[in-house]
């Protein structure tokens, strides 16, 4: 439809989408940068969306039941901005959106999570946003079969541009929701065929509609600047019992003279073009101006919610006290009062047991304890569910007709697992952990950055940690992964060595409100290291004394994970001849960087010789070996220079040199 | 097709497969771990493949014109060991089957590039196969175009499994075939309906089918163990105008206790399901026997293939010895001896005019000079063509209709790209560079891993290095991302901080043969800081003395990139006051690791007081702070320590504090 026709049938519909782009024409002026095309292109469908469709209320943005609504092609920001201060948004003023993109403001160039209520996620990197809302509707699903479709009952809707759709991970995105029959996802996209290198058929062909359906999806078309089509076909979108997808055809920058190209993209900030545009769209109010009567209808559709989420409220004012307490704790994501004690316990029965288990295995005990008293979390694993020991007896399957069942099998698809879990953990009430191999955290890596900048602490259950996976190879071996993790921000890595630092480990993990966890666990069984009971979590002290020198102190030895083994041996060996040496456990660096400077002082004392050991490489490691301003000790490094090989892991340690000999070596060198 | 079927009505078939299975069943025995299941499913699939269509000849492994074999399902490694040992590759002798998995050995877990003849690439990690095919396949068809058919002539063969068909980056590498109409491409698919977890249908129901056909290519299919079947259904994938993919129906772990069952897809070692799957095939013969007839039949199809070598040679001798030598050049990885000459004139330009320029655009002034003087490049950009400034002038479009083209809009696929590169450059003929932004490494990581695993020397050319991109914000500004390629093994960081160092760092990247390199550049101008025109490559060095202290040296700067400029001002500042201040630009850590002793003492002479300026996170910084043993220096770090914002460049230095004002302050306060 052009912009004559929709003019003259659908003024008012028109004059509230016009608002959008011109507020979008505006704040990209004013910024000189940003993204004007795709806000320009979708605001008929934001417009329509908003309107007639999604449930949501300005006044009270984090009303768990309201629809959600996700900017995947986050760089149009202006979208959404507009939408949120249109409809009433208390913080979305409109001095945020004159500083666009500005130091302070809240309207950052991409969606930031955090900064704007009714941002749902933060999108920008492409493809995220859909992944995210495979994820927001998972959550949906499972808390609507457990609470009921009183307490629980909502849509999710993505808006997605090419660019997510050409992103591998939304094919893992599509996927998973096509197999899960997620009926509650709706997908708008964007069809107006320009990316940033010009013609989407530069770079591609695909037949998107088909390639949907070939997943389980339907499939619906509309004119994506009818509001009467674009409302067909939400509609209809709505009633299919499969996640639809809804292909809105759209022209890039309406009615610029950029309209249909790929300079529509990006910043338009030529005046004239501004000024021409705004004579196309009959648009004469100034700058960020909005007429009464726009503002007014905007505010209407801002308040339309209201009475839906109160009666929601009502309905929920009818469960239990314990029940109500019960949603309130999940949806604030706090662990329960009771896990602090079943840590406890378990960490009692450990230390006395003192097994000999590979981490993972560990880990599934822990979590057998955890599931059943926290029922907010669900887990899975990317097709290594028994490699990477994350399914309890008690969680059932996650599927079509379990919608109870809180163990998923995300496929082999660990970058869409993880952005799946950042929806979760989004969407609230649940808490959302999943495993594969540790060198795959490569596959997930987008995600798990965005886990980090969005502060949601989903536990990444990364197992096979060094290696010591053997003969699986070098492909297969991380090597550079911890100091991948540990250079990320507001990432949690924590390396444990036996069950009783596993337990504290998911303790930490599981009281997390704002970051993120990798947990990195071995294939090969370990000795327990930890024998003597504390009722005190020392993983959340970063790191502590192991075991003290006998004598004087000369040396101290750090290790994490199945590496704390060889520096008990080495520490043996060293005290036989008479030197004196601590073993530092070490299993979270970023804990121990947050204790204050006396505990770090009382564990790592200037002076004595330090060796670090760790199946990994070095990077990261410096920090503490020699003292963040340097001159603390002489220090050395055991640990890895390359990738690993295919070998039996024994064999693999002696190869590499990561022995409690070539430790004893290594500090007596420095002695 | 039964086994009781096939062995009545193919006999020499089944004999010849069935020497695969039992190859597989002994290897996967003796080690205790492996994987049986595929290279049993899929035995009868690559025997007609290598009896009636791969061009190939064991004893000339890597004959330029040969078609290529790609094991993208890479945990069924047995199957292209068996296959190599079969047909009579030298160095798959009997004994490294028998060392399967074992240090030392030539059959890794996952087949490793390098290591074996034949091994066209590393598979393991899902989905790179069949995405480095793409590569593989570009790379036929512009040295077809270039070079014309008598010498350039060959399919690209992929065996990929479910897994790789979930991982998102098949969609990209399917995108991207479909999009170029690349028909020397045939996928054989193994479906055999099972992944680790169990049934594939426990996590995906896509219709792979209709998938791959909406993406442009042509679909067909075969019983996976009819060989009558297969050899029409190849045929047919020949004569395809299109990528082609063949569905092969199969069984996994054939004819043992375990067929079609996930505990068929690892490693069947149990002695009674070995003998009865013996039994089963009618197998009589002893663990790792091969009988005459079996073996003679094998010799015969590694045979096959020597005439057409020997006819390719012969017209290659027909080319002008010009021709031949530029082909064996080029094959053989080598930069042309014009380029040096070059890169010095360019350098020596620069110094003179001292250009203010982001390096991105320096980069594009390189690239300039370098492209028609090296006619293997191949470039391209995932959809930021004129923000990565990849593209030059003379380099055409690679297209359906213009294969001499050498630049490819990849389209919003980086780990599609990036594992294309890695199949183009294991081709041989061609070098690819591609850019995308230093954040969306992230999505390209697990195919830069490999990269550095297998030695191939491709160019990753990463703009928008730091918060300098401004307003864009925190989802695309790299803070880790440089610590995250430095922590990898074999991964050339470059850093360069004007156009000369960035005609350095070409040089350097160009000449590699056996590494990739990460080239970080800026998005913002810089002023020059090379005004001095020196022969020597000084980024080759690693790191050098960019300006040296006046009066007592107290203080070493260390700095990179844009931060070479903070670096010169805080030391203008510090001299003022009387503090001699050297200057250090280490566009390289990799590189400055590799010097002498003498050369790196000479740069960094213990005793000063160290700081650093990198605007992402210290790790990676502390070796060279603190040095390796420690007690080197005091020191202290201007940078990053945690995500960055959006806001005008200038801006976010200023509130992240990466300012010379602040350089200048931690250095006197370590005074």
């Amino acid at each position: 439809m052009d912009i004559q026709t929709l003019r003259t049938q659908h003024p008012d519909h028109w004059k509230k989408a016009c608002a959008i782009r011109v507020l979008t024409l505006d704040a990209v002026a004013a910024a000189n940068s940003g993204h004007s095309g795709m806000p320009m292109g979708m605001a008929d469908v934001a417009t329509v969306l908003f309107e007639k469709h999604l449930n949501f209320d300005p006044t009270v943005p984090k009303w768990p039941n309201r629809d959600r609504f996700i900017l995947s092609a986050g760089h149009g920001s202006m979208l959404i901005y507009s939408l949120l201060h249109l409809t009433g948004y208390a913080d979305m003023t409109l001095d945020q959106i004159r500083n666009f993109r500005q130091w302070g403001a809240i309207t950052a160039g991409h969606p930031e999570y955090g900064h704007a209520d009714g941002v749902e996620t933060t999108t920008g990197p492409l493809g995220q946003g859909i992944a995210n809302a495979v994820g927001f509707a998972m959550a949906e699903e499972s808390l609507r079969a457990r609470w009921g479709a009183k307490v629980m009952d909502h849509f999710t809707y993505v808006i997605a541009g090419d660019g997510c759709l050409m992103e591998g991970v939304s094919q893992e995105a599509i996927g998973i929701a096509g197999r899960h029959k997620l009926s509650r996802l709706i997908v708008l996209w964007d069809n107006n065929g320009i990316t940033i290198d010009g013609k989407v058929s530069l770079s591609d062909i695909t037949d998107q509609k088909a390639r949907f359906a070939a997943s389980g999806w339907d499939v619906f078309e509309c004119d994506g600047h009818d509001p009467v089509d674009i409302d067909r076909a939400i509609t209809a979108a709505k009633a299919s019992p499969r996640p639809a997808m809804v292909a809105c055809a759209t022209h890039i920058a309406l009615g610029s003279s950029a309209q249909d190209t790929s300079k529509g993209h990006g910043a338009l900030t030529d005046a004239k073009l501004i000024a021409d545009t705004r004579a196309a769209y009959g648009w004469d109010h100034g700058p960020f101006e909005i007429p009464a009567d726009v503002r007014a209808a905007w505010a209407a559709i801002g308040a339309r919610g209201r009475a839906t989420r109160e009666a929601w409220e009502a309905r929920l004012a009818t469960l239990s006290p314990a029940k109500q307490a019960e949603f309130a704790r999940i949806f604030a994501g706090e662990a329960p009062a009771k896990l602090a004690g079943a840590i406890r316990a378990l960490k009692k029965q450990a230390a006395a047991d003192a097994p000999k288990l590979a981490t993972r295995s560990a880990s599934e005990k822990v979590l057998a304890v955890v599931n059943p008293i926290m029922p907010e979390t669900i887990a899975g694993s990317a097709d290594l569910t028994g490699s990477n020991n994350t399914k309890t007896a008690d969680l059932g399957v996650f599927d079509v007709d379990n919608r109870k069942g809180r163990y998923v099998y995300w496929g082999i698809r660990e970058h869409g697992m993880a952005a799946a879990m950042n929806g979760m953990a989004l969407h609230g009430g649940v808490r959302p952990y999943s495993g594969t191999f540790m060198a795959f955290t490569d596959y997930a890596r987008p995600s798990m950055r965005l886990s980090a900048l969005m502060g949601v602490p989903v536990v990444y259950v990364m197992t096979h940690d060094s290696i010591g996976l053997g003969e699986d190879g070098p492909t297969h071996q991380p090597v550079e992964h911890l100091a991948i993790s540990r250079a990320t921000p507001n990432t949690l890595v924590i390396r444990p060595a036996d069950l009783v630092e596993v337990a504290e480990a998911w303790e930490v993990a599981l009281t997390q409100t704002s970051t993120p966890t990798v947990l990195a666990l071995s294939r090969q069984n370990l000795p327990a290291v930890r024998k003597t009971h504390t009722a005190q979590n020392m993983v959340a002290r970063g790191a502590y004394v192991l075991a003290e020198a006998e004598g004087k102190r000369q040396v101290i030895l750090m290790a994490t994970g199945s590496e704390v083994e060889i520096a008990l041996k080495a520490r043996e060996m060293l005290q036989a001849e008479g030197i004196g040496t601590r073993v530092v456990s070490m299993p979270s660096m970023e804990l121990f960087a947050q204790q204050d400077e006396a505990w770090r002082k009382k564990v790592l004392p200037a002076g004595p010789v330090r060796i670090a050991i760790e199946a990994g490489v070095r990077q990261g490691w410096d920090r503490w070996l020699l003292g963040e301003r340097g001159r603390e000790a002489k220090a050395d490094f055991v640990g890895m220079s390359s990738f690993g090989a295919s070998a039996p892991y024994d064999r693999l340690f002696r190869e590499f040199g990561i022995t409690a000999e070539a430790t004893v070596a290594k500090a007596k060198a420095l002695l």
